[in-house]
């Protein structure tokens, strides 16, 4: 049986997920893939896993992994940006495959490789939604299908945070503790809350989803922090979870993508992606709405994906993605969301007429409303909510700026897309 | 670009679905896989479909197909058994690949075919849930993992009739009509109704999942034809939908399979696969629990799972399949539900007392009671109705054979299993 010798990069996470994994499995999956795997050397910043078992050399320079001949994929698991992208550009350079789980590295420098990702030398199935073979599921499963939108819950802790904050009638700085408590968000969560993390993601399923480069300056992205624990509630009433979304949607020869919160209606099953969990829903023209969901983070669900990368190369298969160089160029635009139902929150002085005059500069506006409450709440406060009718962006923008001039107004203005 | 020439077998649905994409993406496909795809030959018994902008040439003869040397690859969409086991088994003797949208035949004859299921020659994603790129996702992108259970909602003709049982409160023989007057269902419905086209895709998943042989004669099933609008209200107020489930679990190195109505909680995203969508819900060690679901039927949908292996063929890669000649043998035993929570109605004769004799005598029985309430109903009639905690099914079948001889009973006592 043909061996393959793994290099493998990082000592990390997902990194001892992978070794677990393979510790446990080594003989069967070579059974399965008619090769004989080998991890022959680990390369990281210090030792902290024994690597006796797996009869690896370790080396603390990611050199050593690309200058050794004998070493045919190199696994790069160390994260970050530089060191990362300069792993993966030597070895490919050096014409090993290489199997990664960067997220930012694909999404902001995945266009220096579209050759090998075309050839199926540089692959990245753990990149997106962990667990969920979404890439594999799009560039195979549905090869035959154009696809109209993709929405995905990508980020794990955005995720978590808004959940809990719906669970536990928490707030958003509670929740977001909670997550870092557990292990769920960093230190600096700012990558996850603020939504860079999904916009790579969703920088990733757009490129292979539509043969298309990489396009990560084009993703808009809007965090979840403005969010309460109030919106969570009102929301709930009208029917709604919020979801951190990640969204493409192609319209005629146009892309555009962008990453936000969301107000999603209980009877769509993405309302039902809790916690941890992530889901992508894909609308295509033949294959209809397709449903993926599950772990998209942790150190075991990540590297089953890397493992599955591995697979492919074992098996001397090409690429499982469109061509990201295919004869057909679509525009990327920036998401001008032209029409969309909005949940808005006007938190006010409960003087009379307030309710009156909110809903009448909306109507001279031209903004029609679906649904309306107002709760009041102490101290002569209260708060009004709705969803809106469908309505230009740039209308209601409009509006809102001259309802936020209003005395009455004790916040800002809180207004949240509605998934359509 | 070297060609592929295709002999389509078959004129029905999926193959008209087929044909249909084919005619609006050839051109793009054959750019995404680097093949010429061309359809050399259509058999059918006639020609109702017009194959000029094909180029097609049209026989009535299937051996047509097989006899002619330039054809690299037959779809075989016939359907039924005899015909198209025939034609399968004379392609993949010629040495052409063989893709097939055929349950049955997989289910009931694959082990013919293991050799040629192995090398990647014969192939059939779209024998089980649709559009769903379940095959691969566990073939190929769950590689690395042991599955402890799978569970799917793979006939949509069931998943209708229940669903449409539970919005418009009508009966399983309304909704069997309207399924039918659909088209969702064939004026024989036997094999959705009885469970046995499930029987056929959840012997495919299990052979493929644990790399085993077909054991379609092991597969277990009960129908739904049973389940009345009652039973769907009283379950729905105790918080469950019921769903017609297809499971195979695996308990050390026994697994067992089964087909059958099933109260699913309303917490658990597959109680919320409604109409004639597919899901596939997969337990595993290391990827966790991954969810996929879509339309499990339909032209396009089927034929898109088609085009996916298909696209697996131009591209020259092997099986995506884990080896069913693998070396770790599991037995498969008929399942015995060891122990299971039970959905009961008891339909009796309002008299004194006999709430207090059921429960008793499932008390005596060691079978404890989780939840239970008597809806009293016209002309002095009553219906108790329970969930168990879970009970040996052995004790239960004892238990209710006993309170069924009780004279206040009016109908045979319901007995639905609780989806754990």
């Amino acid at each position: 049986m043909e061996s393959i010798n793994i290099g493998l990069a990082g000592l990390g996470t997902v990194a001892q997920g992978f070794l677990e994994i393979f510790g446990q499995k080594k003989r069967v999956l070579s059974d399965k893939l008619g090769r004989e795997l080998k991890i022959a050397k680990v390369a990281s910043r210090s030792q902290k896993v024994d690597l006796e078992e797996f009869g690896a050399i370790f080396s603390t320079e990611l050199s050593s992994l690309v200058e050794d001949p004998a070493i045919d994929v190199v696994i790069e698991l160390i994260g970050g940006e530089q060191d990362a992208l300069g792993l993966i550009s030597a070895a490919l350079k050096k014409n090993k495959h290489v199997v990664t789980a960067n997220k930012e590295v694909i999404a902001k420098h995945g266009n220096s490789f579209r050759g090998e990702i075309d050839s199926g030398q540089l692959r990245f199935e753990a990149a997106v939604a962990g667990a969920i073979p979404i890439l594999q599921g799009i560039g195979v499963g549905m090869v035959a299908n154009d696809f109209s939108s993709i929405t995905g819950i990508v980020n794990g802790t955005s995720n978590y945070i808004l959940s809990n904050m719906s669970i536990e009638a928490a707030s958003f700085e509670e929740s977001l503790k909670q997550a870092q408590k557990l292990g769920f968000a960093e230190a600096d969560p700012g990558f996850d809350v603020d939504g860079i993390d999904a916009a790579h993601k969703l920088t990733i399923l757009m490129a292979l989803a539509y043969g298309q480069p990489f396009s990560f300056d084009k993703v808009v992205t809007e965090g979840i922090s403005h969010i309460t624990s109030s919106d969570i509630q009102y929301a709930s009433e009208l029917g709604f979870a919020i979801k951190p979304v990640a969204v493409v949607r192609r319209s005629e020869d146009t892309l555009a993508a962008m990453v936000y919160p969301a107000l999603v209606g209980f009877d769509r099953i993405l309302s039902r992606v809790n916690g941890v969990m992530n889901a992508v829903e894909v609308e295509s023209d033949y294959a209809g709405r397709l449903f993926f969901s599950g772990p998209g983070a942790g150190s075991l669900a990540t590297a089953s994906a890397v493992v599955s990368d591995l697979g492919l190369i074992a098996r001397n298969q090409g690429s499982v993605y469109p061509s990201l160089m295919g004869t057909e160029k679509l525009g990327v635009s920036y998401p001008d969301q032209s029409t969309s139902c909005c949940y808005l929150r006007f938190d006010v002085v409960d003087e009379k007429g307030i309710f009156a005059r909110i809903t009448g500069a909306l109507s001279d506006s031209g903004i029609s409303i679906d649904e309306v409450f107002q709760k009041n709440r102490d101290g002569g406060r209260a708060s009004i909510v709705m969803i809106t009718h469908p309505a230009r962006e740039k209308d209601l923008e409009d509006c809102l700026s001259n309802v936020g001039k209003f005395g009455e107004l004790l916040q800002p203005i809180q207004r949240i897309r509605v998934l359509s």
